[in-house]
């Protein structure tokens, strides 16, 4: 392999195992040797990918959750068009509220509200993040943000998905949330009409 | 004092005590040490109370909670009937979301994640928890939950709630919650309806 490759190859498992520990430590048991230890990375590597363990973990964010966007457009990209969409879109991003690099970004966020190196690092970065995944969202249901209300039915979607993704942490949430997203599901279709008497156009 | 209502005012001192270090260093850094020492309280007398970091900190979830509780019902109270009253019921929950009891809290669910005794604890709690605010915010909205999809709607306000919660952590997320929360009071009114047409009811 070349050199640039090789080191991407290196960077790509250090974020991976970052993301690992973090679900399976939290983020007081991600110190940067278990880090290197779970890549299979020497600590020199480490560092002179990472110099800082605020640096490799909010690089893991910003790159996993980079990640996830894409496969999340390219599976939506398979979805054909019609009334199912919808569901389809939500139910993708609910999976992706309730899986890994979720509780692994939540660590973080709590982490840095007592660790000042942590927050100065995550603090631009959580508006980056919100804005693409606003951005994916708006894109995948095909939201027309110029009509009124649309723009907060998105955003409250992602509100929603983000309280859902924390009330699955300690037990399996799955039942209520299908049924509520179920509902939601309705609610949002309306909403995303723009219209304040949403059925009237369609029904009546 | 009475032993009995010094017993009280002790427990009392060591679980406000709890949630201030939770809020102010984090789980890791709120050990049983820093907790008595904060409030006011020998290591002896706090081992009598509460033997054990996780006894103490999930009873300082529940009273707490409780105690929040009942400051809203109370507040609630007072609040007149009509149409205004379902926005001040929502604007008071959403004050306890962002409050420092909600960050509290979401340490320990963090927490429980990867310490097992802590998640002992806390899984039965988390039931009882999230059932005493479904209850509070059914009775604060008048809310019918056998009208169809309006169970659903009371817990996707306390989801929705919750994640603004989380996008509160780090950075001051008000002005965009206030907009947001606008939207969806009006979207709730309808939905607590329990009809599929809201509108129609009303304005057609």
């Amino acid at each position: 392999m070349p050199q640039q490759e090789r080191s991407r190859a290196t960077q790509a498992r250090l974020l991976e195992a970052t993301v690992e520990c973090l679900v399976e430590f939290g983020w007081s048991g991600t110190t940067s040797t278990v880090v290197a230890t779970r890549a299979g990375v020497s600590r020199g590597a480490q560092l002179h990918h990472y110099p800082t363990r605020a640096a490799l973990v909010t690089a893991a964010v910003v790159h996993l959750t980079e990640r996830r966007a894409a496969e999340i457009r390219a599976e939506a990209a398979l979805l054909p068009a019609g009334p199912g969409r919808l569901d389809r879109v939500i139910d993708m991003l609910a999976s992706a509220f309730t899986g890994p690099l979720f509780v692994a970004a939540l660590e973080l966020w709590l982490a840095a509200r007592t660790d000042a190196e942590l927050r100065d690092a995550l603090v631009p970065l959580e508006a980056r993040v919100g804005r693409e995944m606003h951005r994916l969202t708006v894109e995948l249901l095909d939201a027309d943000e110029r009509k009124p209300g649309v723009r907060e039915s998105v955003q409250a979607t992602l509100d929603l998905l983000r309280g859902l993704g924390v009330a699955n942490l300690l037990s399996d949430d799955s039942a209520r949330r299908t049924a509520l997203l179920g509902i939601w599901k309705r609610q949002l279709a309306t909403m995303l009409d723009g219209s304040d008497t949403p059925n009237t156009t369609v029904e009546a």
